[in-house]
């Protein structure tokens, strides 16, 4: 009887939504490659793309954004709710709380269009994160229609209280569609589990919310965020890696056992963060971060995944670390639609086995006496 | 390449929690078997049980219960949180949702003992269940601090506004014993998921909530309740139940994987029902589910299983059929516990493989011009 602890290599379902082929380090979206996805299509298309199986024409993406754009005015319950939750909340309570709130007001139905359903819920997400940011912060409350074209744009207006300049929007974009989807993993898995009950779209967002949450899974660029901060300069992060190596501490931001010798995500996003230094005039951070990347492939054989180079691109995007984790959660909707509607449309309850290892049968002490 | 839809017989895990003997349909909570407990224990025990591994001794007991009365007082911020759900939602929806918000304002800490954060949150979810189920039905805004001396006597409090008698009280202690735990299953499985990530108790207790939701999991309880209060006769209802049969229909409450030939809670919910019916006066409801009960075991070798009489139990102590799901759900919250805790002990990140069958690689169209 053998234990399949973690699932590790347990091939639990058939999937037309992601193929990784790990031996040449490719990552495809319903058949298109990842570095083809970045460079022609915006986070919308992509999103049309996940939750339809296919790309979009003009007009259907045209009705899609205006969907889209539905869920970025906040009813006044979940208004009160971000007003309610604590300054000191984890950024990912709020998105779980809120959607989980969200749900009672547009309650998801069996009859309903699941992609239509969820359509709004990546903006509708940014709005009540940056809702509930700015109103503990700095006591505003901010208007959540940003009028933006873009879930980029709206995220970085709604932060920045401006339109952002097309240099950082498309970086935004890019990350948020370099997140969209990554096969089958924790939370991804989640999500298809509470599928499998039939439950409703919000409760199978919501459990790969507080799965995607934990430090073993969505923490890790915010993470990356931390050890950079750490070094003023490259030098500097080189010795600190050493020392950090040398005390055997984990490294964030390096490793994916999906792929061999390389995560494709990584190059996208190590230019995109060069391309934003470049334009802040200012490589200091970049480079840091490239130093450790060298010195990682150099002294520990180990590659850079996607988390890496992000949380240099969020940094020069004025993101708050705290809003890291949220952003990959976001960014990862449609990838989570995708999967429920996969789930929904070939369903098999999902109810594994374990192997008992406790305590024989036991009588109950006398001490406890019968009561009924 | 097998594929393990469904994690159909796949052994994911090694449990000390709960242990099913399907030859001879025999179930034990850490050792100590299902018709011991519900005779001799309350449910303040079998919760210390699950949530220790062992019985409680007096002192251990008085203080683990002053612990759990602590949920019963509910913060301004629920309170408001909970008028703000519509009347019309899904009770499951405001217990994940009021759960969530308390994860902001109690929070859990990787410091925290489990047992310690734990100990309120039934009494805590019966508390919020019924402020918000009578705020919207009645206008009323009830006192939720019962001051009873147990959670089934909590319940029924805060339910009916008074006391119960000790009949009642005890059959849904009973009740909540038996749905307090049942080895690896969706709900549990979803909660497993969400702490081998390492994220927080709440995280993992909401996805469990959110896969318990559904029509194929925790919501057969009340299923049952809807199809017997279709019949006024056993007669009746024998002859209905040929029709569904005739007409492929799917009969809730009976047949349970884990057991050969019967589920041993469904003997102890049959008793109960019984006492209930007799206590009352009336057995028109018990003789409805009995005769459905012999006809499905003589026409279709089918057993009840523990949903079945639950039902029956359920009606007769006054609970709306609503509210029959969410019962199951916080009568569950120690054997969340126990498989939360078992996990973190010996934890390793579920993250299993998938098999690709979706489109081949394929160019992004003329039409998507290059962006960036």
């Amino acid at each position: 009887m053998e234990v399949a602890k973690g699932l590790a290599g347990v091939i639990v379902d058939e999937t037309r939504i992601c193929k990784i082929d790990k031996d040449t380090n490719r990552l495809f979206y319903f058949g298109y490659e990842i570095q083809e996805l970045v460079r022609r299509l915006s986070y919308e298309d992509v999103f049309f793309l996940l939750t339809h199986g296919d790309l979009a024409t003009p007009a259907q993406l045209e009705d899609f954004k205006a969907a889209m754009a539905l869920g970025r005015a906040l009813p006044a319950a979940i208004i009160s709710l971000l007003e309610a939750i604590p300054a000191n909340a984890d950024p990912m309570d709020v998105l779980r709380t809120g959607c989980s709130l969200l749900a009672t007001l547009k309650p998801d139905s069996p009859k309903a269009v699941l992609a239509t359903t969820a359509a709004p819920l990546g903006n509708a997400l940014i709005s009540m994160l940056l809702y509930w940011w700015h109103f503990h912060k700095s006591g505003k409350r901010i208007d959540t229609e940003s009028g933006e074209s873009s879930m980029a744009g709206h995220f970085l207006h709604l932060l920045h209280g401006r339109s952002a300049d097309e240099l950082h929007r498309r970086a935004i974009e890019v990350s948020l569609i370099i997140y969209a989807e990554h096969d089958f993993n924790a939370s991804t898995y989640a999500a298809r589990i509470a599928t499998s009950t039939r439950s409703d779209l919000y409760s199978s967002l919501i459990s790969a919310i507080g799965t995607l949450r934990g430090p073993l899974h969505g923490g890790a660029n915010a993470r990356v965020m931390d050890m950079l901060d750490r070094f003023k300069s490259p030098d500097e992060a080189e010795a600190g890696l050493r020392e950090m190596l040398a005390n055997k501490a984990v490294i964030f931001g390096f490793g994916q056992r999906a792929y061999s010798t390389a995560d494709p995500r990584n190059a996208i996003n190590k230019r995109w963060a060069e391309r934003l230094a470049d334009a802040a005039g200012d490589r200091m951070l970049f480079d840091v971060a490239e130093r450790i990347e060298h010195v990682m492939d150099r002294d520990k054989k180990m590659f850079a995944n996607l988390d890496y180079y992000t949380a240099v691109i969020y940094r020069l995007c004025g993101l708050p670390t705290a809003l890291f984790p949220p952003m990959f959660l976001i960014a990862r909707v449609p990838g989570l639609i995708a999967h429920i509607s996969e789930q929904r449309a070939n369903n098999r309850l999902i109810h594994p086995s374990s192997k008992y290892i406790g305590p024989d049968p036991r009588a109950v002490p006398d001490a406890f006496p019968e009561l009924s």
